[in-house]
C-alpha cells in the first residue's frame, strides 16, 4: 500500500482547485475523511471543495466549515465511494484523478487509486496520506479523521479494527482529536424519537425457532409514533440480532402500500447476502438486505419458511 | 510510574504462592487484572489464585480457568481495589504485599503500591507489570487484559481513554487478543430481560424542565416483568441522561418498602456528587448516587424541587 499511499499525498500535494466527492447517504467516514482533506488543503491555501449528492447530515456539523469558496473544480477525488451508482447522475459524468477507498470491490474509474479493504475506514487512510504529505494536523483535520475510524468500527467494536486502527486512534488523539466528546455525540447521545423507536423495535420484536430467531416490521405508523424520520432508523436494524441466543434478526421496514424493505444481520453462522440472494437482494455476510412486496403476514411466512431451510437444513 | 511498575513486576517474579484479590461486584477490570496475573504466573510454575468476596458474573466466563490450586497463600496483592472496604470482612484483615490501581484516591496498606489515576483501567497497568517481568503472553492473558481495558472504558468511549489506552490495545490484538468477540459479549449481546427492562425504562421515562431532566423509578414490578435480577440493572442509569439535550437524568430504583436508590447520571454543568451530596449521598461529577424513603410523589417533587435550584438558582 506504501506506493498507492505515496502516490495519492504527491498527485494532492501537487494540484489544486479540487472537488472532494462523496458517497450518497453519507456516513461519518466519507464526510470525515473528505472534510479532514479540505481542511488540510486549504490550509496551504489550495482551492478544495466536498460535494454530496444528499443532504449532509446535521448530526455532523461540527465537521463541515463556514463557507466553501467559489470556484471552478479541475479534479475530482472520491472518498470512501466504492461504486459508481453512489454519486448523484451529474457526478457520475465527471473525470476522476484518484479514488481513496477501503471497501472489498471498487469501481470508480479513477487516473489513481489508493483503495485498501485492509484499513477499517477510509479515515486510516486519509490520515497516511495526509501525514505521507507532511500536513501540519490541525484540530479540526483530526477530529475529522476521528470521527471516521469511530463511526466506521463502531467505536473500535467491529470485525474491521485491526491494531493499526488503535495505532491511528492513539496519534489522533496525541494530535489533539476531541475523542470523548465526538464518541458522546456519535454513540452516548440519542434524539428522543431515537429512544422511542427503539423502544418501539424492542416491544414489537418476535422471536421464532427457540428464539434463535427474530423478526420485527417497523411500520410508518410506528415511526409517526416516535416522532422519527428516516435517519432516525440508521442502525435500528442491529437491535433484532442483539438478544443472547438469536442468530438471524430481521427488521422488515414498511417502504409504501404492501413495499417493505428487509434487513437482516447475523451473529455467526447463516450467510445474510446469501438469505438475501434467495429474495433477489444482497450484501455481506452478517449485514445485508431485501426488497420484498405484499402484506405483513404472507411476507412473515415467506422469510419463516425461508430462514427455517437456511438453519436446519 | 516506572518505578512503581518495575517493583511490582520484580514482587511477582521474586515470590510465589499468590492471592490476588479482586474487589466486590466484580468487574471486567478487576477480573480481567486479576486473571491475566494468574494465567502469567501459572504458566512459569508459580502457585496463585484469584479471590473475591461476591460470586464471579456469568459474563466473564471466559476468562475464568478450569480449576484452581489448592494451596496455602503467603502473599496478597489486590487488583482495582481502592479501598479496604470494598474486600471481603475476612480479606479485610489479611496483610498486602502488593497493590495495583488505577482509582484517584487509594487505600489499601499495601507494602509496595503500583496506583496510577492516568490509566484508564488497571489492565493498562498490569500489562505494563507483565510486560516489565518478560511474560510469555498467551491468548488467555491477552484476552484477559483486552477485557479489563473496553469495560473499563466503554469500548473506549469514556473520558477516562488516552492515546496509551489505544497503544495497548492495538499491542493487545498484535498479541491476539480475540477484540471482535469480546467487544460482541460485553456491549453488543444483551439478554432478553435486559432489552426488555431498557424497553421499560424508555416508556417511564418523564421529562421536566423544557427536558433538561429526566427522572424514571424503577420498581420491582418492573424488574420482574422484564424477568432482570440485579446484575441485568447494571449500567441502566445511562439510559436517563442519553436523550439529547437533557443535563440530568436520574433512575430511582426500589429497595424495598418506601426505599429507594437513586443514581444520578449527569451531561457537562451539574456537579451529581454535590447534587447527591444534598441527599446524603455522593460519588463523582458525571455519576454519584443517593438513598432515599418514603413514596414515590414525595421522593419526586423533593428530588425536583433540588434540581430547580441546582440548575436554575
Amino acid at each position: 500500500m506504501f506506493d498507492e499511499i505515496k502516490q495519492a499525498a504527491e498527485f494532492l500535494a501537487t494540484h489544486d482547485r479540487i472537488r472532494l466527492l462523496c458517497h450518497l447517504s453519507p456516513d461519518g467516514d466519507t464526510l470525515g475523511g473528505a472534510f479532514a482533506i479540505f481542511y488540510a488543503l486549504t490550509s496551504i491555501g489550495k482551492q478544495c471543495c466536498v460535494e454530496c449528492g444528499d443532504p449532509l447530515p446535521q448530526k455532523f456539523q461540527y465537521m463541515y466549515p463556514n463557507q466553501v469558496d467559489d470556484f471552478e473544480p479541475e479534479h475530482n477525488v472520491t472518498i470512501d465511494v466504492a461504486d459508481i451508482g453512489l454519486l448523484s447522475d451529474a457526478q457520475q459524468k465527471l473525470k476522476f484523478s484518484l479514488c481513496i477507498d477501503h471497501h472489498e470491490r471498487n469501481n470508480i474509474p479513477a487516473k489513481y487509486k489508493c483503495v485498501d479493504s485492509e484499513a477499517a475506514a477510509v479515515c486510516e487512510l486519509v490520515y497516511l496520506v495526509l501525514k505521507h504529505m507532511g500536513v501540519s494536523f490541525n484540530k479540526k483535520i483530526v477530529d475529522c479523521l476521528y470521527t471516521g475510524i469511530c463511526t466506521d468500527t463502531g467505536c473500535f467494536k467491529f470485525s474491521n479494527v485491526s491494531s493499526k486502527t488503535h495505532e491511528i486512534a492513539a496519534e489522533l488523539m496525541d494530535l489533539g482529536a476531541d475523542a470523548y466528546n465526538i464518541n458522546f455525540k456519535m454513540f452516548t447521545q440519542k434524539s428522543i424519537a431515537r429512544l422511542e423507536l427503539e423502544r418501539l423495535v424492542i416491544e414489537n420484536l418476535e422471536y421464532f425457532y427457540d428464539s434463535k430467531c427474530t423478526i420485527v416490521f417497523v411500520t410508518d405508523d410506528m415511526m409517526k409514533l416516535a416522532g422519527a424520520d428516516e435517519s432516525t432508523f440508521d442502525g435500528i436494524a442491529s437491535i433484532a440480532v442483539c438478544p443472547e441466543g438469536v442468530e438471524v434478526g430481521i427488521t422488515v421496514k414498511e417502504k409504501g402500500l404492501n413495499e417493505y424493505k428487509a434487513s437482516v444481520r447475523t451473529n455467526s453462522f447463516v450467510d445474510a447476502s446469501k438469505f438475501c440472494g434467495y429474495f433477489g437482494g444482497g450484501g455481506h455476510k452478517r449485514a445485508a438486505g431485501f426488497k420484498i412486496c405484499g402484506d405483513r403476514q404472507t411476507i412473515k411466512n415467506e422469510i419463516l419458511d425461508r430462514l427455517k431451510k437456511e438453519m436446519f437444513c
